[in-house]
């Protein structure tokens, strides 16, 4: 792990780095020290670890509950490499979708092909950052919507190492792995969502095996979380991290 | 009105009154002086005006957030005289439900009924109690589920006061009020729901017309919502009524 950079503001450090070529973010505290709950974001499609709903969100858990954040970037996403194989699916698909194939399958099928991915490089950003002697190894939690939902389900289900996770903005993953899920669950649905079918969202939710899950929903398109999301989050993490 | 008794215990008084032969209880922070919002509670089915769990959340709602709570005796229940004709439909419709019916348009059919009688019950529960020195014109907000819900949807609908309400447990009503619901609602269902089938319970949060709504879904049967919600209607009133 080589760290690339670092930038203090408002009391958060944020920390550029490189893993093996992958490029990441880390957030903690400024002055921070010693062993706290870490939360990996995954961000959604077509953003990237430093997108604004990401960073807004992991400065509110560093600076309100202590927490250390790290986000990565997806393949294909960010600072990472065009991926010829991954552009060559995600364009076959608009043309799919252009043609009047229903769009919820295909971003299924998509989104299983990258966690193959994607599973073993978050992995490998936990077993890194939790050397580090202001991380430690604490307790984990993960936060991930729409791409981050569909890289996170299946994540969760194999990381022991995660406790508690807030999803959503899914729908059913073709893998099987949503009831491999027994950690808590914090589950978010946009009731107008334009993307994921109302009803596909309801059984991503009612597939996680987790005895603590709660649906939350709301008027709102799919982009378009309501501002009290991160203070709820925060809360969540806070009841199961700490 | 008329006061039956009063009674303080830890730093809540609780007043009993008659409102015309309406048995009902004002939960308020004791030594309390001038205008405050008012919560408005609707117990469920078979249970009082002072069911355990009504009281805890009164008292949480007057000890943390410093409301004034209020609740009356349903028609039938409590201490109330027995009603011939709803003991009459009560005791046809088990019967029904025994010979294969299905439970739910019943109950709905049956909501409906003793609706006619809580709205305006309630709305002269609020125009008495709002002109007591410690209560006040202040604004209202209602809580209410399962037979709290599918009274309390007629109810905030009819009434411009409430400016929040807190519903759930419930299906959609056969009356067409839940869509001229217009507040901020919070929504409270249970998945696994043994009395008011899930499609039923989406259904409702569907039809409300309100901007501002959010479904909290938790798995559980009926009678089983989750220890937090006290707190997160306590939040969700004081957001909206302060």
């Amino acid at each position: 792990m080589r760290f690339l950079s670092r930038f203090l503001s408002d009391g958060v450090s944020e920390q550029l780095f490189s893993l093996g070529g992958l490029p990441g973010v880390l957030w903690t505290r400024e002055g921070a020290v010693g062993t706290r709950p870490l939360i990996l974001m995954g961000h959604g499609g077509g953003q990237h670890k430093k997108a604004p709903d990401i960073e807004r969100r992991a400065r509110h858990f560093v600076c309100e509950g202590d927490f250390a954040v790290v986000a990565v970037d997806v393949p294909g996403h960010g600072d990472r490499p065009t991926d010829d194989v991954l552009d060559r699916i995600a364009t076959e698909n608009r043309a799919r979708v252009d043609a009047g194939e229903d769009l919820a399958p295909l971003v299924a099928g998509f989104q299983a092909l990258v966690a193959r991915r994607t599973v073993p490089e978050w992995r490998a950003v936990l077993d890194a950052v939790q050397r580090l002697d202001h991380v430690g190894a604490g307790p984990v939690g993960y936060w991930g919507v729409s791409l981050g939902c569909g890289l996170g389900v299946p994540f969760v289900a194999a990381e022991p190492r995660v406790r508690a996770a807030v999803l959503g903005l899914g729908g059913l993953l073709v893998d099987g792995t949503a009831s491999r899920i027994t950690v808590p669950v914090d589950f978010r649905l946009q009731w107008d969502d334009e993307r994921v079918p109302r009803a596909d969202g309801l059984a991503l939710f009612d597939a996680l095996a987790s005895a603590d899950k709660t649906l939350h929903a709301g008027p709102g398109r799919h982009a378009d979380l309501p501002e009290l999301e991160p203070a709820d989050s925060l809360r969540f993490f806070a009841r199961h991290l700490r």
